[in-house]
């Protein structure tokens, strides 16, 4: 572990860590893996460089405001430049939640930055872009490099979700940049990161402040990818590691052969996670959102879905199942939906503030409009209360509280009392509980990822030689053996459109969710029907670093079938 | 998947069954594995025997109820006997929960059988001993064997519940095992299910049915174990799949730093899983069920040593921390389980059984004594309505359905809000809580599992040939390579005592809990306190199939600890 100790003046900073003492035999055998490089990025590069671009939206609104960063060209690197040892200093920066690869994007770029001119050196800001503003870090060495490479979490430096969109934050930032000598700071981080990223390198671009802004796609959640990115980071690992489990599951309920799992999944409002889950162990149900929502499907609709999957395995003997429903099914739902809008305003007044608790729920009830209160009577009371009282500090609506796989299976339980009254059912239900997030978040990344965060990283360090800022580092082609990957950047500016944030237009990255005209869902809708009555679960088993090349080197599912033509 | 359809006549019974279409590539890839044997097992062996034996307790009672199957010798098996062909028949049954591994019991015992004799036979009964009392059952062939071969699961036949007891069940047993020309009956399971099958090698042996029985020590949850059980199969990959998930669990909480983890991990009433896991991942807390009966210790006593540890790490800036809690803990805080023992005696009465639902916690409350009363009003809300509310169909309070890990932490975090009362804590506590059980219990086994399994099911085939009945396969020396393990059955009887259940004395194998004198929980308990305030996590990852032997081929730490002398 490292333990970070400050002894913070206003102008210094030391830190002391420590190097693990006891690791398992795997960290330490894992540690010599060298990860795989593009051929491109294996020498001296040159780059080439593509027509101008534009954003996929709002192309007036956009260019207008990044003046200085908008348009740019897209880059590949092909090999055959000329080596030039190019002397300069780095900054990178763990941005939001963790995702398995983090730590070889430092590696990557780390070797890379050195492979230049090993003088130069990369700094780490701590816990997240906080550590920019607050000017803590770490000068990054040998050693404590060592120490991570191929190893999950973000634990090297820390992450943190402060958000950098101040110019007094932009102005702290460049203080301790220019103390240190820092021409480029790499950001790790997801789509409202990268927006972030981009802001940053068009105001450090309009000062002439000199340092150049990089960001690379990170997210578990799949959610980072366009026409450009083929896939964020941590992706693979995280749902391999999920399917390891959804797998043994799978194989415990189809040899007990008594209990229905129902299984929630991390990915936040997209159902990437569940999806590609899907692909990798076919359970008899899989519920995706974004088609819960273009369906406009009712909460009853979800549950009489399950119910008679239920049922009719059940007529076949098989009074077992497994379930996966993503973490934000409850947002897709036309009706909750709705609900929720009118929950957050109606709760949000003063006067609603000033109600006692236990007086809340009839309030909320006196207040809702006939629509949202009959969906409201509609829910289990333990939902309807926490949907009622639960509030963030903003007097939201914590919906990533609700233990959805428990709603759900409470009430199919109920839908199939009263099928089995009807002589529509004869079976037995009994359901048990999962929700894998924290699980796969930082497990020690698959080759894949290994090799992709590292080529990430060492590709940001090309980008930053060639002058690049306000570019993601893009890696593609990764259905392809890693020797034939290909490496180089992509205006972040291309990836943007205005969106409604708080009530105002805002330049962010499009969030990609699970298209329904996709070769993922349309694999997966094919086959459902299947899946649901014959048990054709697979078992995918715990993540391979060694063994046969198709055990330990394979992309997702997902990957596969989106590169399917 | 298999399916089974049972088309079932009186005298018949036919099982079709379809091959698995889609597999993972891990699957694929693993069925080719040669799981090793013992040298001793793999060429003509002969059998070495040992002095008369005892049981463990009551030599007296045990010998008057097992006249024809107490006092036998421990049999070791050595290379260098005589090559003989018999020919006979075999069936296996599995009984109870899965374990990884016990599909390699059977592929050993299958390829054991037909190495004496390529003509014989092996049957397996359907879902667990219930399938030898209905006659059900199929004829494995090498097709069947291949396609199941190094998995996880009980899927191959099944598994049940079933209590094989009673000689109604015993006399239909033999009607199907005479019919099928069955001279052995191998039965995998745990404490329970190996101490029926000497009943049954006893009563077959008192009856002259030629029928021999021998037991497999099959559970994850490690309290199969004796001085000449060093441990039962599953253990190992369980236990490294739970920990695999510990460590992603703790290097996500070392990178955030804001979240207490409270993880609870199956295991019944003992704590070998939970301890075994605090081993290999060293988090900063872990309860073990059978010192907190030693030192007595109360609810409060438990919570006060967690909440302590919190506010240690909060004020070195920690507000971070893992728990490991074993699924039995509940019931071995003395004050609960007089509790449980008195709620148990309050609600089994006709009286207790007609007080309406929503009037029983005061009829509890009206009935329980002082002592008892006080404890019940130290739980929280949830938690007093779950005992006293939620029973099985025999009236008990079901334990297993209590959230302990939930329960710890709301009280936890009560405690910690006097504290910061009282000027003994400032720091932030947020808490997330998981249950790891069927997460492990079917994952595809590890190579020490395969390994032993295999080498369990071989064996069984050895002393099947030598005429043994009421012996349990033993495979011991399983800390050095395989080639180098010890292969041979011990009596049942010697590891048997007298203990009472359901009021009467019965003869029952000793369950194995945590020793506090032994050299795994001292290890833990020299170590735990620098855990818990340092962050000394490990990192174990995902179980691997290839790779270093030191990290494909390690066996469990427990072991390791047991064997230093």
């Amino acid at each position: 572990m490292t333990e970070f100790v400050y002894i913070c003046t206003p102008k210094t900073l030391n830190i002391t860590y420590c190097i693990m003492s006891v690791k398992s035999n795997l960290q330490v055998a894992r540690a010599a893996y060298q990860p795989k490089l593009p051929k491109a990025l294996k020498g001296a590069v040159k780059a080439v460089e593509g027509a101008a671009t534009q954003s996929v939206g709002n192309q007036e609104e956009i260019k207008a405001l990044f003046p200085n960063t908008y348009g740019m060209p897209v880059v590949r690197f092909a090999d055959g430049g000329s080596a030039d040892s190019q002397s300069f200093n780095v900054g990178i920066i763990l941005s939001g939640g963790q995702a398995p690869g983090g730590h070889n994007v430092i590696s990557g770029l780390y070797d890379g930055v050195k492979a230049i001119n090993p003088a130069n050196k990369l700094y780490g800001f701590l816990m997240g872009p906080g550590g920019l503003v607050d000017h803590k870090y770490i000068e990054f060495d040998d050693a404590l490099i060592d120490e991570y490479r191929n190893t999950g979490g973000f634990d090297i430096i820390g992450s943190g979700r402060t958000k950098l969109e101040e110019t007094e934050q932009f102005e702290k930032g460049i203080e301790i940049l220019r103390e240190l000598g820092i021409k480029a700071l790499v950001i790790i981080g997801g789509d409202d990161s990268n927006t972030n990223a981009c802001v940053l390198a068009e105001y450090y671009a309009s000062k002439n402040y000199g340092v150049q802004v990089i960001g690379c796609p990170k997210t578990i959640d799949g959610d980072l990818k366009n026409s450009q990115i083929e896939t964020s980071f941590g992706f693979d690992t995280a749902c391999k590691t999920y399917s390891e489990l959804i797998g043994n599951i799978e194989r415990d309920c189809n040899s007990a052969r008594k209990y229905w799992h129902f299984i929630k999944l991390m990915g936040r409002s997209a159902s990437h996670i569940a999806l590609e889950c899907a692909l990798q162990t076919q359970p008899n149900i899989c519920l995706i959102s974004e088609e819960v929502e273009a369906k406009k499907q009712s909460l009853d609709d979800i549950v009489n879905y399950i119910a008679e999957i239920v049922a009719r395995r059940a007529a076949n003997g098989n009074n077992f199942g497994t379930v996966l429903i993503p973490e934000g099914l409850i947002e897709f739902i036309p009706a909750i939906k709705k609900l929720i809008a009118e929950l957050n305003d109606t709760l949000a007044t003063e006067e609603a503030a000033s109600v006692a608790r236990e007086e809340v729920i009839d309030y909320v009830k006196a207040h809702l409009s006939a629509d949202n209160l009959a969906t409201f009577n509609s829910l289990p009371d333990g939902v309807a209360r926490q949907l009622a009282l639960d509030r963030d500090p903003h007097g939201n609506v914590q919906v990533s509280l609700i233990e959805t796989e428990k709603l759900l299976s409470s009430m199919v339980a109920k839908r199939l009392s009263e099928m089995k009254a009807e002589g529509k059912y004869c079976g037995k239900f009994s359901a048990q509980h999962h929700f894998f997030g924290y699980e796969g978040r930082c497990a020690a990344p698959s080759n894949f990822d290994a090799d992709y965060c590292y080529s990430l990283g060492y590709n940001a360090s090309r980008l930053i030689a060639c002058g690049k800022t306000g570019y993601m580092s893009v890696i593609s082609n990764t259905t392809a053996p890693a020797e034939e990957w290909i490496a180089g950047g992509v205006p972040i500016t291309m990836m943007m459109n205005l969106e409604k944030r708080n009530g105002k237009m805002k330049p962010v990255i499009r969030k990609a969710l699970v298209e329904l005209e996709g070769e993922p869902f349309k694999f997966f809708a094919a086959h459902r029907d299947s899946w649901a009555i014959n048990t054709e679960y697979v078992y995918p088993g715990a993540i391979q670093y060694w063994g046969p090349t198709e055990v330990c080197d394979q992309t997702t599912k997902t990957l596969q079938l989106e590169h399917i033509k």
